[in-house]
Order: C-alpha cells, then structure tokens, then sequence
C-alpha cells in the first residue's frame, strides 16, 4: 500500500495556503432582492414588520422565516483545536471557518463560527443560551476532554435544538460505518469481534460507546496509563463510567495485554503502535490508525498484520473522516425539526454511510470517499427519518 | 407635494412579504475552494493549521486571514424594533436579516445577526465580550432607550474594535447631511438656525449631540412632557445631561414654546405636529418629519409652511435613511482597522453624504438616493481618513 496522491496533497506551501486564507473563507450571501426601493419595502421596513410581527404572535415561525432553520453555529473555545492543543479562540478561527465551509459544500446548510473568550463550562452554557434565539443548531468542535463531555450533555439539557460535539460523534458514526464495511467485505460478524480502542479522549470515549450501541460487546479502551478497567483508582467521572461499559472480559496492563488476540485496533490518540505489538493481534485483523496527521501505526506497516486498515489521511485508502457524517446529521436533524441527536439518529447515520459505501465495497473501499455528493444527502434522509 | 412611487411601496401585500422571507434572507457563501481533494487540504487540515499556528502567534493576523476583518455582528434583545416595541430577540430577527442585507448590498460588508435572550445590559456586555473574537464590529439595533446609552459606552469600554447604536448616530449622521444639504439650498448659515428636536430618545438624543458637535448653537429637545430644561425634576441622567447641553435660552413649556420663531423641525418620535404649531416657526424653515411609517406631520401640510420638507418614507422626496450612513462608516471603520467610531467619524460621514448630495442639490434632492451606489464608498473613504 502505498500513497495514493501524494502529489495531490502532499507538498502544500504556505504561499498557496495563506493566499487560500486571505480575508477568510466564509462570506454573508444576500437571498432576498435588494435591487430597488419596492424590494427593499418587502426585505426592510416597513414589509419586515409583518414577519417580525407574526413571529411575535408564533415564535416557531422563526423556523420558516428567517435563516435559523438552517444555521448550525460551529461552537469552540479553541482549547483542542486539531493536534495543535490550546491555541485559543481566535486561532481557532480558521479550522471553525473551514468546518462552516463543509457544512456549505456538503450540507447545504449556512453556519457561522462562534468562537468564545472562555473555557469556564458555566459560561459557555450561559453564553450560548443567550445567543440561541440566533441559531436552529450547534456544532460543538475542538473542545478539550474531558470538558467536552460535561458541556455537551449541559448544553443539550439546556437548549432545545440539536447540539452535537463532532469530534466524539461525528468520528464514532464513521469509525461504526467503517468497522460494518470492513467486516462486510471480511464476512465477519460484529457482534463477535474484540475491539481495542486507543484513546480516551473524545474520539475514543464516544467511539466506544456507539460500537457497544450497536451491538459490540468485547471493547476494551486504552488511555496514556494503560487498559481502562475499574481496578484502576486514577480515572476521572468520565472514564469510571467508561470502565463500567466496557473491557467485560477485566483486562489490565497495556497496549500489548490489550491487543493480544484483539480483532480490531482503533487508534483515537497519538499513542504509536509497535509493530511487535500488532503481531499480537488475531488474524484477519481490521486497524484503524486515525491519529492525524501521523498515523498511530503506517498503514504500509499495519498492513503486513491486518486485513483491512483505514487512516484519518487523505493519501491513503479508507480515509475515515468526519466530513461523512457531520454534514448529514445536521441537515437531517434540522429538516425534521428535532430538538435533539439521539444514539438511534447516530445508528442511522452509520448505517446510511456504510449504506453508500456497500455499492464498490472492496478491502480498500470501506467508506466511501470524503468528496462523495451522494452522502450526505444519504445521512440527512436517514437521520430524518430516525428522528421521527 | 404628492407621493412620488406609491405604486412602487404602497400596496406590499402579506403574500408577497412572507414569499420573500421564505428560509429567510441571508446565506453563507464559501470563498475557499472545496472542489477537490487537494483544495480541501489547504482550506481544511491539514493545511489549515498553518494559518491557526501562524494566529496563535500573533493575533492580528486573524484581521487578514478570518472573515472577522470584515465581519459585522448585528446585534439586538428585540425591545425598540421599528415601531413595534419590545417585541423580543426572535421576532426581531427578520428586521437584523435585513440590516445585515443591507451592510452586505451597500458596504460589501459580512455582517450576521446576534439576537440575545437577555435584557439585562450587564449580561449583553459579558456576552459580547465572551464573543469578541467571532467579529469585527457591533452594530447594536433597536435596543429600548434609554438603556441603549449605558449599552453603547459600556461596549464601546469593553470591545476594542467599533460599536455604533445605528438608531443612535445613523439617524443622526443623516440628518445632519440633510441639513447641510437644505441650509446649502436655502443659503442659510447653520450656525445661526433655531433648531427643535422632538424626541429624547436614541436619535433625538444623537441628533442633538451631532448638531451641536458640528457648531449648531441653539438646539431645544422636547420629550413627552415638553421642553427638556434643567428646572425639570423629572429627568433621567441622560436627559438631565442633554439639559446641560441644550436649549441656551432656558425655554420651557411644549411643543408651541419650541416652535415659536424656530427655524428647524427634527422629528424623531411619533408625536404628531399640528398645522396650527408649525405656524409658529420662523419664515423660510426646514421639517423633518422622520416618524415611520407615520410621518409627525404630513409632508405636504409642512411644506404649507416650510421651505424644505424630508421624512424617512421612500414614497416622499428627501428619504433620510439610516442605510446612506451605516454602510459605509463601518467599512470606513473596519478598513482603517479603527477600535472606535468616533464623533469625528461621523461629522466627516455626514460631510460625504452631503458632497454627494450637493452634485444634484434642490429643495427635494437634500440628500443623495437610499439606492445611490455612490454614497457607501464615499463615506467609507472619509470616514477611514478621519481614523487616521
């Protein structure tokens, strides 16, 4: 296996990234006519008063007649923001701007960085109950563990609008559409697999949780210190429950008590992989190195010992990437009017993008590419009909 | 004096109103291609990171390399909307679309609506610090007076970057360009007019304080109880204050004392005029009679007894229109990178309204067009020299 389009992505200068960033990548694009005084009485005074007057009357007009029932508002506080940590909200910016932009291009819904000069979890609840007359939806995105699991479960308690933290979610539904395109092309059966996943952060947390929602009973989660499991007295809240749902079989130690005989590795964190210890894996074994931009094992390497092997990266086959989901889940949730992702909205997702993925399913198909027009269109119908 | 385009205003229907609001008026537009894979590599990771580290290193960049450069946030809690009242930050919501059209039509600004569940000015001030890095500049709209003066200077404190109440200092920009523009028409000194203001709420106290700025000795202001003076003990702070700074004369009583010999009208509340008290101003006077959609008196009984006559209807000659202002004193503002609007920004935004108004000067053609494209660019230009 080697680097599909290593000249396609591989050697970008920052001439061409910064001249790429100038004056940002998002714009405010006008729908209604402005063209002359009789459109500006309908768009602005005095024709405006009769829809802000029956909004008035019934606020959930707001959903018809103004641009919430689409807005997604892409919500950080910059403190994880993709591997380079804390930088802050307004260095986040750029990475919330490219997010809005993939909502756009695959969603087809509008979306506006929301980035805030605060870590404190209280505030930022606050702040965003305030500003929720302004949106139809959250996003929340490079949020730092385990903060992020608190904010978002406040958040959903205290808004009534689909809020969703993507970097758990969004990677736990395609990490699930991948593992059921690889065991489809394996013929193997889920139920049966023993799952190691590496990382207990976001990704590995929520990854965890949707592969035993659907049905995956022998996951066992490693974070820096080693197998998660209930002996251990240096978990947070967040992993204490973790241990409780998983690792059934009481595993302890580390990464090579974990993978001996394990089926499937996951890798959500930087953690490398020996290749001596991918030795230990059962054969016919499925890896997914997600760590961006270095992979916890290369995939040239990973597969001399396993079957099936995805990456985060776009250079290499069975890219898995967020992009898949994201963009879906929204647009099927805000079509449906739901006030909230639910596990089975998630489920569906998967199944709609392992759903596209089964057309040319091969060993190094499993999902379907991230520039793929016919996903997301496939997630939002699923998870629209999920809601209901 | 008749309606000039009744045809083209005077018969919106609700049909064509809610038609045109439908999904509502405003998008996101992508600038940063998305086409391929590559092209997601540098608008998205990994090539994004370079821009975020670049930011975090120094954070001026994010003027460059965000949409924040450019970027308004158009901010209401919905209590003073058009003639509606406190109607709430969700039904205000087609009325800050609107305005961020109109930012975008004429300033080729991005601008988005920021509608806040709160009222409480101590909770806008923490949650627009909270967002500072997310925008540019405030736009505060159609916040109830006389809250929106605490508002105003406490966020105009605590952002460094421009706020401007637009009910505030719009009105009051135009409205001097207005007056330059006839006092120019009817060759008389404007340091020598008698001028009365109706109205001592956002643009009755702006306009008093720019008329004065730009060497307008006599103004008298009258609110619902009359002449403000300072022998009132009934003022708020900020009406005690205007009593300091206005009517010299020390009159007192109503409407008819203020009249009485006066040569300016300025009509900023829906308090009606009779015939009868316009008699009372001196000869050769000028009306402004800006109450929307209800003029305080109609503009063909005031020409009956003045010489200019303007309101803030389209279907009328001399539209004074906040949109000939705020358009281009934030691009001015946000191009010079200026942290305040201040008051020598807006005199010299009024002095460009008026240059292009006098190209083409007559009794009915005191200020240029809503609609003139010449009028932004002009204002942005002065108003960036003026930060210098």
């Amino acid at each position: 296996m080697t680097a599909l389009n290593e000249q396609a992505t591989g050697r970008l200068t920052d001439e061409e990234i910064f001249l790429a960033h100038e004056g940002g990548k998002l714009g405010v694009s006008v729908r209604a006519s402005l063209a002359d005084s009789r459109a500006l009485s309908i768009a602005y005074t005095p024709g405006v008063a009769r829809v802000s007057t029956a909004i008035a009357r019934d606020a959930a007009l707001a959903r018809d007649y103004t641009w919430t029932g689409r807005l997604v508002a892409v919500v950080s506080d910059g403190t994880a923001v993709l591997g380079l940590g804390d930088i802050g909200p307004r260095a986040s910016l750029p990475v919330m701007e490219g997010k809005a932009a993939l909502f756009k291009a695959f969603g087809g819904l509008d979306s506006i960085p929301i980035v805030l000069d605060t870590t404190d979890v209280d505030e930022i609840v606050e702040t965003l109950v305030r500003l929720r007359p302004s949106f139809g939806a959250v996003n929340l995105e490079d949020v730092s563990s385990p903060r992020c699991f608190e904010l978002e479960a406040r958040l959903i308690e205290a808004l009534d609008c689909p809020v969703m933290h993507d970097d758990q979610h969004g990677t736990a539904i395609v990490v699930l559409a991948a593992l059921r395109g690889a065991t489809t092309v394996l013929s193997r059966d889920p139920g049966s697999l023993r799952v190691v996943v590496s990382g207990a952060g976001a990704a590995g947390v929520a990854c965890a949780r949707i592969l035993i929602a659907a049905g995956i009973t022998d996951v066992t989660v490693l974070d820096s210190r080693g197998i998660v499991h209930a002996g251990r007295g240096d978990l947070n809240p967040i992993k204490a429950a973790l241990a409780e749902e998983t690792n059934p079989a009481g595993r302890t130690g580390g990464l090579d008590e974990a993978l001996n005989g394990a089926d499937v590795f996951i890798g959500v964190s930087s953690a490398q992989v020996p290749e001596e210890s991918l030795k230990l894996m059962a054969p016919d074994g499925i890896v997914f190195a997600l760590s961006n931009p270095d992979p916890e094992v290369h995939p040239e390497v990973a597969a001399r010992h396993a079957a099936v092997v995805a990456t985060g990266r776009s250079d290499f086959p069975n890219q898995i990437n967020n992009v898949l989901a994201f963009p879906g889940v929204f647009a099927g949730a805000l079509n449906a009017g739901a006030r909230r992702i639910t596990e089975r909205m998630k489920l569906a997702a998967a199944e709609a993008i392992a759903s596209v993925a089964a057309e040319e399913l091969a060993v190094d198909r499993i999902v379907p590419s991230a520039l793929d027009p016919r996903v997301a269109p496939a997630v939002a119908d699923a998870v629209a009909r999920a809601a209901e």
